[in-house]
């Protein structure tokens, strides 16, 4: 990880500048494309090139188990995440469907299912079988912690090395609502109740019981909220651990990584807190209908592209987002210019 | 236009509820696919079919000049809507470039630019040269009106022959923002200036003159608010009647159509007011920055389904959500249900 840390350099601002001067000279209102035009500014402080490439893009899902789903906190039982890894691998999932309407490279990564998955094309990288029961124990050693996050920077190295231009991570774990909530909470010291909402369909009485589940592992546990290795290993996921990861390794390499909903944006905020120039490389897909979420937003300053009411997970609403970041570098790469178009860019 | 509308059908409620049941045995918690779930279920019940799609998509973009262009209501001169059209038969505008990301079908109609544009490929069907100035005179004969849904009508059956399963409209005309402002002003009684924004790039001053121009319109014209051709030809403009005609034609094909910004959505709304059963068929692209998109969106009860700053229309904003319907219809033809990946859809 700290070979990682320590080739991240800020974005390059200046290289965004020009990007912001060249697309007064394209033939539209100065601004008249809205976020598409800061996006195009974005990409290109990431790369460091005026008319950025974003494709193709890697979609990388990390799996694993979470303890604390012993404690009743999702509405699904345990047993999905390995049965949901298998349609992964069948390509029968969401964002298999999302990923092959962007032409991306899709990798799935078991970094800690609690089965041996039965299925080809997944990558095992298993730290330990489910992290452990928040509500009563440490979720993971602090060295498993370190070693999950490798387990995203290698992924996001192998993306890179099959030449994919962005970065798109998502997970799968049932219960890792549970965890992603608590890491936020020990991290910005929101109440428990304003981030906790429904996961993947929660009624309020089973929320409350999650509310409370969360507050006790918040108090039994030991932990620094300015030390992410500790939250994480106190109150994370081996999938949120491989996520930070990937983050820090998408800035690292220059790539535009495109943050998915609440469990994402959680990873997301745990990397900045780690190396908080991982920010700049960082563009928010969707907002999710996760309460929570908006909090992490918030603690990142960021708003998402999108906001169609989706609480899926996996990566899909990062997916979704893509077609927006090859929108602004075909902008940037093949609009004509006033003077080459012979256009009038004034009024007279 | 009267044979269109008559061919006019409501859209399919019953394949809309089978589509619907379906969503819930796809391998996703109920629902949380939020707003591409509801697009998906519209595009079942527009078209009839459980797997509908909707490529490749038309994006027409219909041009003519403004007489009200006098009255100095832009910050652009008249000049621009012919040179803007050539810029789209060489393919340097942001709606070519977002036209070939989606592999659309793209055409550009002259309806009634004042000169003779000189770029191949531009279908020429002017009904005349600029509607009239509105703050002195009518925009058009109400035959001339009819003539431009006509030509509008016609771009959409050249599309439909040509195997387009969706239509996208766009515009380009130097002053039109004043006269879709005029008609929503007509057909809702807003106030002007609740109406009236920057267009593409009025200072203050500017906006309040714009105003001034359209409320002298408004008195001074003769139309009634309930006959939504009377309002078009007293008002309106040959782009806007076209793209009136195109939505018309849209649901007559049972094609979606993805509305965009303000005056496409003015235009939809006159398309509403002429037969209802046109929303049926709307699919709305993109919330623009001009404020009068709010009031018209209101009136027709839509929610786009991007919001990202915009405000150049050409229907780039409504190409720019294309990739949401192909996920929509994607996710109906791809995705694994819980059965058929044998995975446990419920708590134990």
């Amino acid at each position: 990880m700290h070979a990682t840390v320590d080739q991240i350099q800020p974005v390059n601002i200046q290289t965004g500048e020009e990007a912001r001067r060249y697309l007064d000279t394209l033939t539209k209102p100065p601004g008249s494309l809205g976020t598409l035009e800061a996006l195009a500014i974005q990409l290109s402080a990431i790369t460091g090139e005026l008319k950025p490439r974003v494709t193709p893009p890697a979609v990388i899902v990390f799996a694993a188990d979470h303890g604390v789903a012993a404690e009743g906190v999702s509405a699904f039982p345990q047993a999905v995440t390995a049965q949901m890894v298998a349609n992964f691998a069948n390509g029968g999932a969401a964002i298999n469907v999302f990923a092959r309407q962007i032409n991306a490279h899709l990798e799935v990564v078991d970094v800690g299912v609690v089965s041996d998955v039965e299925a080809p094309g997944v990558v095992v990288d298993k730290i330990r079988r489910a992290s452990g029961n928040i509500a009563i124990k440490n979720a993971m050693l602090p060295e498993q912690a370190e070693a999950a996050i490798e387990v995203g920077i290698n992924a996001v190295a192998r993306a890179q090395k099959a030449g994919c231009r962005s970065v798109i991570v998502g997970e799968m774990g049932i219960a890792n609502t549970t965890a992603s909530s608590a890491m936020l909470a020990a991290f910005t010291g929101t109440p428990v109740a304003q981030v906790v909402g429904a996961g993947t369909g929660l009624d309020s009485q089973q929320q409350t019981h999650k509310v409370d589940v969360i507050q006790r592992a918040l108090a039994a546990r030991v932990y620094q909220a300015d030390e992410p290795l500790s939250v994480l290993a106190a109150l994370g996921g081996l999938e949120i651990a491989a996520m930070t990861g990937a983050y820090l390794a998408a800035a690292a390499y220059r790539l535009p990584a495109i943050v998915d909903g609440f469990i994402a944006s959680v990873a997301a905020l745990t990397a900045c807190r780690i190396c908080p120039a991982v920010r700049g490389y960082l563009i928010f897909g969707h907002r999710s209908e996760e309460p929570g979420h908006g909090v992490v937003l918030d603690a990142l300053e960021a708003t998402p592209l999108l906001a169609l009411g989706m609480r899926l997970g996996e990566g899909s609403g990062a997916a979704l987002a893509f077609p927006l970041l090859q929108a602004a570098t075909a902008m940037m790469a093949e609009m004509a210019t006033f003077t080459s178009a012979g256009i009038a860019d004034k009024a007279p």
